[in-house]
């Protein structure tokens, strides 16, 4: 067991109609100029949008807007956004939307109150100081960047895809309305409860310093996550289900589930984020396709958890061998993606990568973790190559 | 299903050494004039308040020490530490202990920011606007204050026992070094390890709006306490059983294990502040004095949670009626507290409490939640007289 730092500040409303306390919780930290971050047009169609500019209106809460923040988002649209925020006085920011949504608005923020170029951050150059303080009305339940301190943007030239963390960026609040989410498609759906999942089975497989009470939230969180999605690939406007997935998509990725370990192992999120940053592919989907061939190559490394995964999240029996066991457990996983409609592998995906794009991958997912990571299995360039070769 | 706010600012730092981090923290959010609270001689003994009076001496950081903080601490204490800051200058304080000096530590906060008497917010005349932040260093797993919105405090005249809880006194930072709490008697342990528990299963036992990740959270929880406790009453030294009970203390009171319910039910633990005010037995073991008589009470009217609890919580095996499985459930907790030595009933906690007794304090009970209270059951007065009679 490590020591570690858990730091949640975020105040959550969950719950029917929350969106329409958007102003009060502007008001308690401390916004005067509003700059209202989105993504396509579903946030405006669905009438979404006209709510909460009428909430801060009836509240005399200056705003702007700025839609157009795309699924990997993108460093252009961060850029115009950090020069608006500049002009017009932006001291708080208001994402509405999903992790593109956010993330951007996270990477704006950073924009505004730091000096120099923002993707020095993304790009390991320096670290961030400060970040605008920011809201989330949250309509997809996938990346749980409402809570956490993470975002990740593509820069246009080369589709390089990176991360940045600090708690700077943590929204000091999130607007949770299950109801804001029954309309996406089941693609999404699934999309996002796989990534929720994907979140805690990261910190799950480890080989360093696991803690019993995280495990046991970690699989709890994924069984009612597996179930609900069952649930919602048939029932898509089951307002329970929504609400199960959307809490658990907030706790799965806010530290909760990594307490007390080595911090997670993440190497499939790395592995597809270059195929994100390449195909533009959603990223629920992409990690969907790549798991099953990251598990089976580290599986002897870290076989001890891939059994208790398999007993107390898939429901496998407990017989036969240990290696029997894990196996029947990613098979399990695979069985559900594909009850939800995700893809298995590249080809379902709908990637055909040629030998010079995966070996193109690796080596930049290589230079991505600086020559390796991993805590079920170190993984370096090579072992890369063969997973995605696998998931071909 | 219902909504739900939540709101867990305190900063986390878990593990060996983090006591060192103190005045890093106190800057950190802004401290510069600390009152250092705590309770009896043992953060003395230890020599941890000169290991914590060093660091901030070494940091240059100015402070007070107000020792005397006992276990249902009293209004007396509290009215000293406001006059103290007041005095003083004080802008920050620094609760080492438990949940006496933490909860003392809230009350003196108040204090210092509101004005009047303090006791109103407690006697529900008046809500707080604010209090002063406060830090803690977290002493013994119990109470949950470390990172909950609760507080609760004694008035001598009467030995009048309430709670008061706002956002405004979470902590701002909670220091947890599991090795600060090896050196307690077996009895403080497992008087701690049942109020855990008794935090998640007070949110546990309702009749309102469950939620599926909310409950599989709460079961792995207790699992976790359970499985610890019996670890802890063989080996008090064991660090990694001292770690899962220190970080599940927190978890089971800062709000995570109670969301998407009806806010719990929490009659046992008003039960038991009137045997606290009363008698001042320790807060852990007159809950599991108290909490079979409520179970047994309450139980038909609660019963899909009781079989529930008993079958993932206690590991009952699934066979015969629902109530005998919810009863085989109860007599399982009623065996967990023997194990760890806590009493079952009031002769065991040693109190022998006369007929005019019991029914004061079903009387004082009935008007501190004004007239009645509970999800499992709703409790009035005579309710409340048979479960003491019972418990008797």
């Amino acid at each position: 067991m490590y020591g570690f730092q858990y730091y949640t500040p975020t105040k959550v409303l969950f719950g029917k109609q929350t969106e329409l306390r958007t102003a009060e919780m502007i008001r308690e930290f401390g916004g005067t100029k509003v700059l209202i971050h989105y993504g396509g047009g579903s946030v405006v169609r669905s009438g979404l949008l006209a709510r909460v500019t009428k909430v801060l209106e009836d509240a005399g809460i200056a705003y702007i807007t700025l839609g157009g923040a795309v699924p990997n988002p993108h460093l252009k649209l961060v850029y115009e956004g950090i020069e608006l925020c500049k002009k017009e006085g932006v001291d708080f920011l208001l994402a509405v939307g999903g992790g593109s949504a956010i993330d951007s608005a996270k990477a704006i923020g950073y924009g505004v109150t730091n000096e120099g170029d923002v993707w020095d951050f993304y790009d390991y150059k320096r670290k961030a100081k400060a970040c605008l303080p920011l809201g989330v009305i949250l309509t997809i339940a996938a990346t749980g960047s409402e809570m956490s301190d993470s975002s990740v943007i593509t820069k246009e030239e080369g589709l390089v895809k990176r991360g940045y963390s600090s708690d700077y960026c943590r929204p000091k609040f999130a607007i949770m309305n299950p109801e804001l989410t029954m309309t996406l498609p089941n693609y999404q759906t699934a999309c996002g409860c796989t990534d929720i999942m994907m979140h805690t089975m990261e910190r799950y497989f480890t080989n360093g310093g696991n803690m019993e009470i995280t495990d046991s939230l970690a699989e709890g969180l994924l069984r009612t996550v597996k179930a609900n999605a069952l649930i919602l690939a048939k029932d898509p406007k089951n307002y329970d289900a929504r609400a199960e997935v959307m809490w658990a998509g907030s706790l799965a990725h806010n530290g909760l589930t990594g307490c007390g370990n080595d911090g997670g192992d993440w190497m499939t999120h790395k592995l597809e984020h270059e195929l994100g940053g390449l195909y533009d592919v959603a990223h629920g989907a992409g990690l969907a396709a790549i798991w099953g061939s990251w598990a089976r190559y580290v599986m002897k490394d870290c076989l001890p958890r891939f059994k208790r995964f398999a007993l107390n999240v898939m429901d496998v029996k407990n017989e036969g061998t240990d290696e029997e066991i894990a196996l029947a457990g990613i098979e399990a996983v695979e069985d559900f993606y594909r009850q939800i409609g995700m893809p298995t592998n590249l080809r379902e995906l709908g990637v055909s990568a040629t030998d010079a794009e995966l070996a193109e991958m690796a080596y930049k997912c290589a230079v991505g973790v600086k020559g390796g990571m991993g805590s079920a299995k170190f993984l370096r360039e090579e072992d890369m190559l063969a997973i995605y070769r696998a998931a071909r």
